[in-house]
């Protein structure tokens, strides 16, 4: 169970919106703006004011009253909730179309996510350099865990594979998923694990274009 | 705005999760199941069953009373809920590291989105075939839209291009955009934008592990 520091359950949406907060400070910063409204915050994210002053009020209170939020210092708050505030040794198993371009993905390097290690079992990869990291053996994981202090797997293997692989790095103390396999991998407690599925998003737009209400059209049309 | 047949209105969040019953009722399904309660669709995707009636219920009445769903009936009508009883016919823009990855990702195709037109402004790229489909030049944009029957795009180009890209994919009609530049466009009322961004999976992984409540321990250990 993920809490806040006063004891509050925090929902995945909840997380996710932090991450779109602290990205609209990062933008709003970059622009200039040192202050910033939680209607400010709401607006740049499709929100209402009183689901921005929720989701912070979790984690203490950060803004004042008439003034609103310091840009920097709200920005500085969040990376420390989300724990974005330090860097993160990550490990990529599976070197396929997937796996390779997540190797040199600037989003994950821009927030702290550092690509340490890429496994692979196939003969054909190993050795082989992408973006200056070389493919090792996944018989080695354990020592390449180790040795990379690595405490995120991204997992980009075939679905038949996807349980094996985290199992073993489960045994090998990694606590934490990013799962590109279309499958639901089973963890023990304590292990945490996200689906990542882009058809997911495609299929929220197949749902809006399929349910959109049309226009009202007047008679005279 | 999002409706649903009956006339509510429809959360993010309810899509994302017809999205999980889709795969569970499959994966169900393909197990030999055929029929299914709320109750299983819930403890699938950890939720409770009362939430997965609730979002079933916005769009009807599916279930019976001590039997629960039938599965594929189900399943079939989710896919029509969803827009994913027909195909979709999508196009990139940017064949980038990200970009080539997408052309042949498997999860598309299955949900019946169909990679139809890859385009980018790279001489270098133009004319390059990647898995069977052949980069074609964004000039001639608005022609090839029309001719693939293009509905939805993906967006992977570098962050300074995606705007642009967007607004001449609007004035040619496309109503739907996935987006993977990391910054928020802006498009007109009535074109729906979902952005993929990778990282804030990483986050919600690096928040859970940061904020994990530890294990009890008793005074003996």
């Amino acid at each position: 169970m993920v809490v806040s520091p006063n004891g509050n359950k925090i929902s995945d949406a909840t997380v996710r919106r932090l991450s779109k907060y602290y990205r609209s400070l990062k933008y709003a910063y970059d622009r200039g703006m040192r202050t910033i409204s939680s209607q400010e915050l709401a607006d740049m994210n499709t929100l209402t004011a009183a689901q921005v002053r929720k989701d912070l009020s979790f984690f203490g209170a950060f803004g004042r009253r008439g003034l609103g939020y310091y840009v920097a210092d709200l920005q500085r708050n969040i990376a420390r909730i989300l724990g974005i505030n330090k860097t993160w040794n990550v490990a990529l198993v599976g070197a396929g179309n997937i796996g390779r371009a997540l190797i040199d993905y600037d989003q994950f390097r821009q927030q702290g996510f550092l690509m340490k290690v890429v496994l692979d079992n196939d003969p054909d990869k190993i050795g082989k350099v992408y973006h200056g990291i070389e493919v090792r053996d996944f018989a080695n994981v354990e020592e390449e865990v180790k040795k990379g202090k690595i405490k995120i797997a991204i997992v980009a293997v075939p679905a038949q594979f996807a349980q094996g692989v985290v199992d073993r790095l489960v045994e090998c103390k990694v606590r934490a998923f990013l799962n590109f396999a279309p499958i639901t991998v089973q963890v023990p407690d304590g292990v945490f694990v996200r689906n990542e599925n882009m058809a997911i998003e495609l299929e929220a737009l197949s749902f809006a274009l399929t349910n959109r209400r049309e226009p009202r059209r007047t008679l005279g049309e």
